[in-house]
């Protein structure tokens, strides 16, 4: 029996070869780059998934919130990277993190700074955040004396050690093409170093450069000056990447099954049991439509090639609508399985909570342990 | 001390005596109306908060996924309508279901009715799913003849129990103004009366209408014809029901609590530690511009009054964006509390999977209980 007939309500589909040849793609080239690979683990959220990092030879993660961070540690991982803004409020955490393993943080402030500089019986590494064209978090990559000052204060605390210059250069998941996302992600690289020769000038040794995006580091091979990569996307990647050019439809290692529960012949739309609860509501665009992920077939024991003409055009909390060419239309009847692959895996990971391989098998996250 | 003070990652606060507010207003309304209250329990999921709806009188709920079902069935709830149309791939969780309960389900197609037609031991009621205007789910009001035929399906079947005509109205969430929500909601009343009519005509006899959205049960006062109402979203509402002009400011009884984490003085903008997984991405239009939320400032042990120029400009898995007018921007430090008043409440609580009141007391749901 096939284990996709026992799915009676919406599951996270992992497809584990996909994602374990992705796993290995990124660790090949990292190493190959001699750049140190850092992998983001918010995208997948688990200790299983993790373990098969660990088979590639990656020691060191970097995850999103100081609780991932706690889940990790419990399990196993020595040396992380939260690499989210230092929230003042959570310093106490901070502090029982940094004593149990090597820890990193992030800090944009002297606020963020001050908050853990006073941490007893711990020395947490620090990285500074830049913002270079991202608009999102971290100094401005243009504000070489706010840089430099952030850098001394970190110098000053006997319990902190600098470690250097941290950027996410997220305007890559807005770019259009290879050219583009090459060009952004370079620039990143550049203005990190632009910043730390600045730094060397003022007497600032041995400043290292944290970068890493999906896009970028899948797509781009001059990685020089670069200490490590810190991409996270690319073990599952997604419709978002996918249609950006980042990944080939068969590296997309997740899809949400479905069950069909109306067909509606007049409008050509399929009702599924698979809403914003299950997917999230990030989108990308398909012919100028809306959609909220890619569509796929049941093909024997997983899911099929793209339905190209197809479109999640709705979802609402436990439901999608989706529009299908004739074709298909007519071959799908109430109660078969159709797939959905996520515009954007990480959320729709955190949503999920769990996986089920192909064979079944379930794996837990952070979130349902 | 204030327990927000104790805040240390995003929190859903949630104002219990709004929310009660909230309640009492709507069972009131119904009661008023001699029309069934049946309220949407999809928007809390959470059995403490169920029990203040039992204080009003509430004895029957509705709720969107067996699951849900399962939950409060198994938390005292006797009397269930699963207002999803018919999962034929759960139909042994729903014989169970309605082996312990009284269950009502929504068919919208002779399969979904055959697929319990079977069932053993158990006799559900059945609502015939009608798409009023909405064209999401549901056979269209004009198909009289396809109504009709599975009305009959359903009457043939002895184990099931033909209630009536259920619709979701949810176009009103669409609507600019309260006219235009009401001419929806009486809308889709008068054309569910016009196929009862029609059924009448062939011999069906006392089917009931079940309507109910929380932007026409809220501000529409004839509910003529009408057996039971089912919304759900007014126990807390949202930034979507406010900009709607559903409710009042006052009236949102949810808000997620989010560290500061950095001001950005040339943007003035701040960022907040409070993302796409705390809140969702559903958004509303402030100005012309999309915003995932509303904005306050702290107020004592409360949220206060909404920053009115204030953005939610930007949601990434764990930041949150916030662009402010300069007034309240000099006043907001690191490490304060900013609030977001969620778009669309259902999906926020969701994410969050539970609660706490102002007063510090967690309230969990069916996703963290």
């Amino acid at each position: 029996m096939n284990f996709l007939d026992q799915i009676d309500q919406p599951a996270l589909i992992l497809d584990e070869d996909t994602a374990r040849r992705n796993i290995d793609r990124m660790a090949t080239k990292a190493l190959h780059n001699r750049v140190d690979f850092r992998p983001h683990f918010k995208t997948h959220q688990s200790v299983e998934i993790g373990d098969w990092f660990r088979e590639k030879g990656v020691d060191k993660i970097t995850v999103s919130s100081v609780e991932m961070a706690e889940y990790f540690a419990d399990n196993g991982w020595q040396d992380v990277t939260i690499a989210f803004s230092l929230n003042v409020r959570q310093s106490e955490r901070i502090r029982k993190l940094a004593q149990k393993i090597k820890l990193q943080v992030l800090v944009e402030s002297a606020e963020g700074i001050r908050s853990i500089a006073s941490l007893t019986d711990c020395s947490p590494g620090v990285w500074v955040k830049i913002d270079a064209g991202n608009n999102r978090t971290g100094l401005d990559w243009q504000q070489v004396d706010q840089v430099k000052e952030l850098c001394n204060l970190v110098k000053r605390s006997p319990n902190l050690h600098l470690l250097g210059l941290l950027t996410h250069s997220g305007n890559t998941y807005r770019a259009r093409t290879r050219a583009e996302v090459c060009s952004i992600f370079r620039d990143g690289i550049d203005r990190l170093q632009h910043l730390r020769l600045a730094m060397e000038d003022h007497g600032l040794k041995d400043i290292l450069l944290s970068v890493g995006d999906t896009p970028g580091c899948t797509l781009c091979d001059d990685w020089s000056n670069v200490y490590e990569v810190r991409p996270g996307n690319f073990v599952f990647f997604d419709a978002q990447q996918f249609i950006a050019g980042v990944c080939e439809y068969q590296d997309i290692a997740v899809a949400v099954a479905c069950p069909v529960v109306a067909k509606h012949p007049l409008r050509r739309e399929v009702v599924v049991y698979g809403g914003a609860i299950h997917l999230s509501k990030d989108y990308v665009e398909i012919n100028g439509q809306r959609s909220y992920g890619l569509v796929a077939l049941q093909d024997g024991d997983r899911w099929g090639a793209q339905v190209p003409e197809a479109i999640v055009k709705g979802l609402s909390q436990e439901h999608g609508i989706i529009s299908l060419p004739g074709s298909e239309f007519e071959r799908i009847n109430i109660g078969d399985l159709l797939f959905i692959l996520p515009a954007h895996s990480c959320l729709t990971v955190q949503v999920m909570r769990n996986y089920h391989t192909l064979s079944g098998r379930v794996i837990s996250t952070l979130n349902q342990s």
